[in-house]
């Protein structure tokens, strides 16, 4: 199964279940109602109406003040690549953020800004909360995942190494694809191991497992809960594994007419073409989703 | 003039203006209506309804999904204090973020998360943007500029060291206490100086003047739009001067039973009082503030 959000002509989002061949989906309900209980919407037969995904404007089914936490280092070969290469493994996950409005869905051109060389790909797994998450261990926090998307964690390496900070780098336009999300039943545990590939073009830049992570998804959302109150529809990017861009000799980085394909197993693949800063601006606006 | 948000029974926000003796409020419209053309909102006589603060909601008049950027190093003397003291002055402001579910109102009260020692106080304002800016200018980006704010980046400084990135410690459950917004017409330009002064328990903690920033609102919103796009609605928390708490000898941190106020000239005071890790869970949910 896999759930995707549809935006409606005023801007309100409904979540939506997409049919095996993916030309149809089937309405769930309200973008805020889903949330308030999103195992409730996942369990219940899809009696909605039906709509073409064709002819539907399909966008994340992200409620517009979810926090996106994502991990920084989680994959000891991406660590030893990098910029921290040679620095020991960090006690904790090392988190920065994305607002909601960073994020977009597969098939939606990216644009590389101005300033940058072009944009660096890093292929990961995201993992959507589904309960109200306080001080939670990391078996509670576990448990309270309701699905995992396929996520593309572009990123404006340049505005990323300005200062200490990074989510300048992390948050440009359009920058954070996300697949449909597939209920966690349909997916177990990534310490089992899921395989995650990145492609260029077709050239396999990207091919690890989720079972080579440092720091397991129940224990960075216990340690969030620890701070700051988890609410479902939050979601977690939980890092890439080695083979980025920015890196290699030479660096090789993404540029318009570019095409980068993320895939991970039981998640599907997650397509993305790269266009010029132009298409900053050549869109609409960017998308308020509204909670109905 | 200061606009606040007032929250209806169903989640929605509505924008108002506050009376000159705070006791009334006049609706201007809708949250999301109101940051379609802020300034046509802040112009228009008021002819809303009238609402009495008392038996209202308060809170921000912020769109969930505005970006919430803040700058980490803006004031030479807090450089000098803290962490980052005997490193040069970085060429670019330090940027990191805040999702907008941190944000509060004065008044509120601030929980201590269980696993700090106390929270520590960062006064400073905040600058709202009233327009699109996509590749601005520095002129442009200040023109854009609406209104302004006191606020408070209540700081978990143990959070906020747990690595690299701050910003875990950065969005503790109603961590950013803001103030109403003050339109930029009747604040003026920060390079001319206005004081900004914390008290604890009424003891004065941080006095400084906007016009020690080294990083320029206009200069920062451009650099900022050089990546992605602000939309009217986004923030700008121009970061602290020299006082915070955690550098001093020894460390003063903010406990439950303190009290702490941010007072910015033509701004207004902030005060908020902190309480314990019990309140994070007590309180109804964290608002989902829902464009109508």
């Amino acid at each position: 199964m896999a759930i995707v959000g549809l935006a409606g002509a005023t801007g309100d989002v409904e979540v939506a279940r997409l049919s095996p061949d993916g030309e149809t989906a089937t309405v769930l309900g309200p973008l805020a109602e889903f949330w308030r209980d999103p195992r409730a919407h996942l369990a219940s037969p899809a009696r909605g109406r039906q709509v073409s995904v064709r002819s539907a404007e399909v966008v994340p089914p992200v409620l517009p003040d979810a926090r996106v936490i994502c991990i920084g280092l989680n994959y000891l070969r991406h660590l030893a690549e990098g910029s921290y290469s040679g620095e020991a493994l960090p006690e904790h996950p090392t988190l920065f953020a994305r607002w909601s409005r960073s994020l977009t869905v597969g098939g939606a051109a990216v644009p590389v800004p101005a300033n940058e060389a072009g944009l660096d790909w890093e292929g990961e797994v995201v993992a959507w909360v589904g309960e109200r998450l306080v001080d939670a261990t990391p078996d509670e926090a576990l448990a309270a995942v309701v699905g995992y998307s396929t996520f593309n964690d572009l990123t404006a390496r340049r505005a990323q190494k300005l200062t200490s900070q990074w989510i300048l780098g992390k948050n440009a336009d359009r920058s954070g694809p996300l697949g449909p999300m597939v209920p966690a039943d349909e997916v177990g545990d990534l310490r089992d191991g899921l395989r995650v590939r990145t492609r260029v073009n077709g050239e396999v830049v990207q091919d690890a497992s989720t079972d080579d992570m440092v720091y397991h998804v129940g224990d960075t959302l216990a340690l969030v809960s620890g701070t700051l109150t988890l609410e479902p529809g939050d979601l977690l990017a939980t890092g890439t594994p080695s083979g980025v861009g920015y890196a290699r000799t030479p660096p090789w980085l993404l540029q318009p007419g570019d095409e980068v394909e993320v895939e991970v197993e039981r998640l599907g693949v997650l397509r993305t073409p790269i266009v010029g800063n132009d298409h900053r601006t050549a869109g609409k606006p960017t998308r308020r989703a509204a909670p109905a």
